[in-house]
């Protein structure tokens, strides 16, 4: 089956030039997908000299969703580029959708051209955390800024379909992002989570509460947590990953022997910083609506984004929606 | 002048062996500091043995607080290590006390025995995060798991006198931790906070919010958030430095190359782990108090221990807290 993804030029930090130099690395490494690309006049005049017309068709937009916007105006631009990629996805002339915009925006307009799945109140979103071993997914990365442990316990229903769907862990344990391990630990949200996850159909791969140490450990698979936390742990990870790239650069090329010792393990240091490469984790998926929307880091570069393109390209081949759906009516029914 | 400090043996993963260890290390170093080591009778024979008794008094304590212990049952335990160690710093015994045990418990006690500075409400946990330049803390770290903007802004206060006064940071910047730059980003939390902070007396120094992947830059000196963000980040921190160190051992050690790296640069690899080690930045100091209690992260080994006693010797040689209160006295007369 081809793909064809809807993707928004405008949104990013580096953007037009990473998303349609993101586009070009996609269209050289997969054959299967095809784009509808929506921006500025400019964008897509840039556009169509990098990509050309064979798999890519150009549509331009004539408003722009800014990173300042509130939700309330972003909504009614209806001529976005954000806004006709999903429109367009909605209408199925694509399978899924990716922007590098304002995510409270993207998030807002997804629910209301999407809606969200039977049973799902509020959506999340979520991505793939670097680990040592096995698979773990963060959610909620930044949609709802504040929680109730019910949303919580969606979090965790959704996010357990997820990677068992399209990540393939049998059974995913669940945790909660806390403090201290001990119930008696943490925020009344995390205390009152822990009793309802303990009685709720998830119980029996509810490990707990998870601290920050131990997120990459990949002992948890699905780690929940209200929105604020869980941006703000992923941009410190992020930091984290970028200081520690900073200072392997700084101190090893500040030495003769650092020199070196970088050029005779140089095929090691890429796999590491390959490992860690925040751009390599790039594309947070919109879980729990009638569609696929995902998002890039504003900040990411081409490479980047080709990677949100992978995500929403995998996405739409494995039709995770419909897994979501059938997953959640599994645990629902257990 | 000559340093006494009352150190806690007990608490701690990996305690006593840790805690003697560091004292230990602390005795190797510093010729201007003598210990009050509390614990139980099997810790002090231990302890007597290691470091004997030029330097050292032992005391013995009939109970123990666990990391399971709530609030209300550590302050009951009036014999134990922790108890008896900040009494002796309250009682003038001992100019600073250390611990690594239950930090809800020790910070219950520490406000117990020393009772809060003039004019502040809620002490607050702070710790020296690794920076690219300049210095950077971050506060509260787990002392308040949920704040008002009153808290945020007395934290913002404390911190900037401290990083002034014992970090010799002449005008320190002060920055709101939340998930993205603008004014209507984030919790309701940090929206009131921004709008206090700027009709603040500190609204100078106050350079609106800052991102967890920002941390680390050192452009903002003073980080402040409630104490369940502050830890979790804090947490996530380590856990990635932590990842970062595996991945570079694993893949340099897994091929031959990547070993001789290793060996050439290795004098680099040493100061670059060195630099991001959480045991380095071990000690966190609890700020608002008529007395100094240093907090040791519970997994820290004998150097990190040997830190944390090393920050307490500071603050206590310092006089911190007669500095804090001249700082603070001066923001509130500006």
């Amino acid at each position: 089956m081809k793909v064809t993804l809807a993707v928004d030029l405008m949104g990013g930090d580096k953007a037009p030039k990473s998303t349609i130099d993101g586009i070009k690395i996609s269209l050289n490494k997969n054959d299967e997908v095809n784009f509808l690309c929506f921006g500025s006049k400019d964008a897509i005049l840039k556009a169509q000299t990098v990509l050309g017309n064979k798999r890519c068709q150009f549509f331009e937009s004539k408003d722009d969703v800014t990173s300042e916007d509130k939700v309330n105006i972003a909504i009614r631009k209806k001529e976005s580029s954000m806004s006709l990629c999903l429109k367009a996805t909605q209408e199925g002339k694509a399978h899924a959708s990716i922007s590098s915009g304002n995510t409270g925006a993207l998030m807002s307009l997804s629910k209301l051209y999407f809606r969200t799945l039977d049973g799902i109140n509020r959506p999340a979103i979520c991505t793939i955390i670097p680990t040592i071993e096995s698979t773990a997914i963060l959610l909620d990365m930044g949609a709802n800024t504040e929680c109730t442990p019910k949303n919580l316990l969606e979090f965790a229903m959704m996010g357990s379909a997820f990677v068992k769907g399209a990540c393939g862990v049998a059974n995913p344990k669940v945790g909660i992002l806390n403090i201290g391990a001990e119930e008696t630990k943490g925020t009344q949200l995390v205390q009152d989570s822990y009793k309802l996850f303990k009685e709720s159909i998830i119980s029996k791969n509810f490990t707990g509460f998870i601290e920050g140490d131990e997120l990459h450990h990949g002992k948890v698979n699905v780690i929940v947590t209200d929105g604020f936390t869980g941006n703000v742990v992923l941009k410190t990870m992020e930091g984290s990953a970028k200081t520690m790239k900073h200072f392997l650069k700084s101190y090893l090329m500040g030495s003769i022997l650092g020199k070196f010792s970088i050029l005779v393990g140089f095929p090691c240091f890429r796999k590491i910083l390959k490992k860690v490469d925040p751009n390599r984790y790039n594309g947070a998926m919109f879980l729990g609506l009638n569609g696929i929307a995902v998002k890039s880091h504003g900040s990411s570069n081409a490479q980047g984004f080709a990677n949100a393109i992978k995500v929403a390209f995998k996405l739409a081949k494995t039709d995770i929606n419909n897994t979501l759906k059938q997953e959640i009516s599994k645990i629902n029914n257990e």
